[in-house]
Order: C-alpha cells, then sequence, then structure tokens
C-alpha cells in the first residue's frame, strides 16, 4: 500500500510518496505561498500530490499542518502560520483536485503518529512527543489513543508552567516551557546576556542575533560559561516538564524532536539523569527518554501515518 | 440495576448500595483495619457487601482503593495505605466470599468516573479531576475513556512541579502542585510561619499544629494578614496547576473535589481569575472550573460508577 503525506508548513512544504515500510520512495518540496491565498496553498498541494501519486496506486493523502484542526472534518480552523485562514476545508478542497480521501491532522499529532508507526515509539500505546524547535510542540498518544481535547487543541505541553515567574512566553503566559527550553528561548537567552558575557565565545565571530542553538550547544561543550549557563537553563527546564508529564501520563516512552534533540546524548543524558529528581519513585524506570528516529524526514512519515491511523481505526 | 460502591481508605471504610440514578439506598461504614492484615481487611469488606446486598439483586461490586491497581484483574499492587500489601487480589478473593462480579479501581480515577455518571462532569467526554485534601489525587477522563498509563500509575496531578525551587514534597520533589496546595502543605505553612507571625488570629486560641485548613480560610476571609499570604500561595498554586492542565488536556471541565475544595467560591473564584493568566489564548472559555457536587458521597458514588463503566464499556 502506498500514501501520500503532506508536511505543511507556513513558509514551505514536502510532499512524499510512502510505503507501509515507511520507506519514502518519492519527494517533493515547494513554498507553500500562503502569502497568495488558501486557494493557491491547495493548489500547490494538489498539483504536488498529482504529480507524486502517478504510476503508483495510492490509497490517501495525510496532511500534517501547524494550528487547530477538526480532524474529523479535514479543516484548519485556524493558525498563527497562516494568517487569516478561518475554517479552511482543506481535506475537501484537496480531495476534490487529487480524487483521493484526504486526512488532516495537526503536526505535533502527526509526529507522535508517525515515531508510533516508523520511528522510537514503534508499536508503543503510551508516547509522549516534544518538538524541541522554534517553539516546542507536543503530541500523546495514551491507550493506543491521540489526546486530542474538548475542542481539539489539546496536549500543548510547551505551555505547561515550569516556573511561575519565568520568562514571559509568546503565548502571554510566564514560565512556560515554550519560554524557557524552545529555539527562540534560547536565542533571546543569548541576545539578553550579551553585555554580561561579552567574552564568551559565542560573540568572537558572530554578533548576538546571529548566534544559533547549535552554537551554543557546541560552545558548551567546549566549556564555554555563559553557553553552559543557557544550556544548564534548557536542561532544567526540560527535566521539569518531563518529569511532570511522566506523572502525568505515565507513557513508555518520551520523544524527543525537532533541531534541538539533534544534539541526542550530549543534551539527553543530563536530562534523562534530572528528571528522576522529578518522578514519583513509582515512576522511575517505567520509561525511555529518547531522540526521534525520524529526524528531518519527520514530517513526511507522521502525515503518512495519519492515513494509517485512520485506516486502523476503521 | 442496583450495585455495591466500596470506599475503601487506610482507617475507615465505606460500603453503599446504589441504584442508577446514584441514590444511595443502604450505607455501612467501618474500620478498615489494617493492622489485622489483608485477609482481615478481605473479610471485612466482604461481611458489609454481604450485608447490605441483603433482599436487592446487585449486579457487581465496585471498589475504589488507593494504590497502585491492576484494573483488569482487579490487584492492590502496593499502596502507601496498606503497608506490607504486595499484589493482593481483593476483587477475585471479595468476589469468591460474595458471589458477585467485583472490580477495583484506583480511587482518584473512581472519582472522576464519580463525577461524570453523577456528578458535575455529568456526560461529559473530557474531565479532569483534582481532589484536595491531605494529599493531591488526580482522575483524568479524554475522549470518554480513563487515562491510567502504562503501568496503571498515571494521571498523578498532584506530583506535577509547579515552583521547581518550591518545598519539599512527600514524594521527594520540589514545589509538586502537593507541597503547595493541599491540607498538608497549609498545615505545614502553619507550622512554618508561627514565629513570624505570633499575632494571627490563628494562634488566638490553638496551638499552631492543632489550625486546621477551616481556620486559615475562615481567618482569610477577615482579612487576617498571614492567613491571606497562605490562601494567595494556595490560590496561586492551583492556578499554575489548572493552567497547566488545561493547556494538556483541553478538558470540558475542571471539578475539584475533597475538603479543601469545600470553600467553594471562595477559592474557586479566585483561581478561575487567575487561571486565565496561564492558559493559551484558544483555550481561554473553553472549559468550566467547579465544585464537586457529590461532596461526602464521592467515595461510594466513584465506586459505583467504576462497575456502571465497566458494563457500559461491554
Amino acid at each position: 500500500m502506498f500514501v501520500v503525506g503532506v508536511d505543511l508548513g507556513g513558509t514551505n512544504y514536502a510532499v512524499g510518496l510512502v510505503d507501509e515500510a515507511g520507506t519514502i520512495i518519492r519527494k517533493i518540496e515547494g513554498k507553500t505561498e500562503v502569502d497568495y491565498g488558501a486557494a493557491r496553498v491547495i493548489e500547490n498541494l494538489s498539483n504536488s500530490v498529482l504529480r507524486i501519486s502517478q504510476n503508483f496506486n495510492v490509497e490517501a493523502v495525510g496532511i500534517a499542518s501547524p494550528g487547530s484542526i477538526d480532524h474529523e472534518k479535514g479543516v484548519v480552523r485556524f493558525s498563527p502560520n497562516f494568517p487569516g485562514w478561518h475554517d479552511i476545508p482543506l481535506a475537501e478542497e484537496i480531495s476534490r483536485q487529487v480524487g483521493k480521501r484526504v486526512y488532516v491532522e495537526n503536526d505535533a499529532n502527526a509526529y507522535a503518529l508517525g515515531e508510533r508507526q516508523f520511528g522510537a515509539g514503534k508499536g508503543c500505546q503510551h508516547l509522549v512527543c516534544l518538538t524541541l524547535g522554534t517553539g516546542i510542540g507536543g503530541g500523546v498518544i495514551t491507550h493506543g489513543k491521540l489526546l486530542r481535547g474538548s475542542t481539539g487543541i489539546g496536549a500543548e505541553l510547551g505551555h505547561m508552567t515550569i516556573h511561575p515567574d519565568g520568562p514571559l512566553c509568546g503565548c502571554g503566559a510566564r514560565g512556560c516551557l515554550e519560554s524557557l527550553a524552545s529555539g527562540t528561548a534560547i536565542r533571546k537567552f543569548v541576545c539578553e546576556g550579551y553585555r554580561r558575557h561579552g567574552e564568551s565565545v559565542l560573540f568572537v565571530s558572530k554578533p548576538p542575533e546571529d548566534v544559533t542553538v547549535k552554537d551554543v550547544f557546541d560552545a558548551a561543550k567546549k566549556g564555554d560559561r555563559f553557553a553552559n549557563e543557557i544550556f544548564e537553563r534548557v536542561v532544567n527546564a526540560l527535566s521539569v516538564g518531563i518529569g511532570s508529564i511522566l506523572n502525568i501520563f505515565n507513557p513508555e516512552i518520551v520523544v524527543l524532536g525537532g533541531g534541538i534533540a539533534q544534539a541526542g546524548d550530549f543534551l539527553l543524558d543530563p536530562v534523562r539523569e534530572r528528571v528522576r529528581n522529578h518522578v514519583l519513585p513509582s515512576i522511575l524506570d517505567t520509561y525511555r527518554i529518547t531522540k526521534s528516529e525520524l529526524n528531518k524526514e519527520a514530517g513526511i512519515l507522521g502525515a503518512a501515518s495519519i492515513v494509517f491511523e485512520r485506516i486502523h481505526e476503521k
């Protein structure tokens, strides 16, 4: 069986032809062109789906979209990434143009489905995914099912409060996980610390606003004091957050994805160690914390797994 | 249809004969007698179940027990309230003695089921319960099903971290919700503040160790400064915790039970107000925060609703 997975982002999209083993047979990438309106986005996606499906018997199409999704109707209700979109019937429109069934799911949810179908959480019934990128997204599977919540906005794990007196988050609250451990947070810490820490290697060859998360982690590895201070802050925030997640969901596995998780065991080992200070004794040793195995293909594979999930549900 | 609900506690137990409308037709209370061993407890419960069932056609028995429960087998794996209990096959033993099917569920989970069946969360598919008592327990229903987690210890909402630098919790971690907003926490704040706040009305007629949560809330109502300080701390901790819960579960309703929730709107109104500072804009106005409607009968009705839940599941 072949399915098409569409990883829809605010700037770019990727479409992949995927088989049941999770092999991406073909891939097309393109610009989303949000500024040209929803109809243009739908046309771009439909064209790519048609092109990639040629000569293959495609079962259905899965779309992973940011924002609040009505997964039953395949409607994007709203999304910070798509200004002006309100109740866009993405599934219906694309289905009409490509002649296949189309399913839409929130991207963080799709990510969790992908990790369970093809990645680190293969076969798990209780799985929590955190995507550590520009922001922090969450996807939760409990008892084999996605946690969507009553209005479909659930599993916003990036907006758990870690420290009530912490930095202001983009959402308006203080001390959310996202305000302490996302790429945006790390870059903000760099800029805020520039004056106090002019001696840091971070600032030798770059202005503060060009310093990347990778720069910070690399400098921390080499023992740079300011970089280490930021790194510690990230590790502590993640440890507190994952500790609460473990006490709340009692999952088999916590999968960390997104750019920041690429740091691998350099980040994960201290997190694994400190999480133990925050979990109940009865939770200790019931879980694994691991890096995503899907990496760059997480978007397409997550989108493809939406289809496998829906077929499975029937 | 009639069922028997057993509210099993570490010191006392209560057994009720309950009909489908949630009316408690008869009730028996007794001492659990944990010190005499598991067999004695099982005998006590069985005798009460037999006695209360006389002349009624009882469908099955539901037992709400503290601790880690294997709900499929009806086994109490362990419980801080029952020292020495390991894998006690409560359902099987009691079923043998009373000749009825017996189901066992964790007490906080049973509480959530009871609120959905008979209480404030009637008909809700997405419901979170917090029991604010000596400790803080949590019960979560998402998409109509109890959240139990991979090893059955899930929904430990009392052990979400609210403040990583907060007070030491009984679980060994710092700043858990339970360490900031439980009865134990409040009494600890009173004793710790005694020296600094000898002028408080709390200490006029009582030594600090005899001051109750009700005393603190009553004094706060009357404007006592120290009592207000404690009250504020409780309100803030609950607001942060419930804010995270709303972002994580996107429930229709959060039900607060246990002794502390008896304070009603005096406690709930400031919590409702401040929670708004911690939730995502898209979550605002999607939920209700309300006091339990089951009150003193929550234990028996929760236990009875275990049976209704299992029958419904089939």
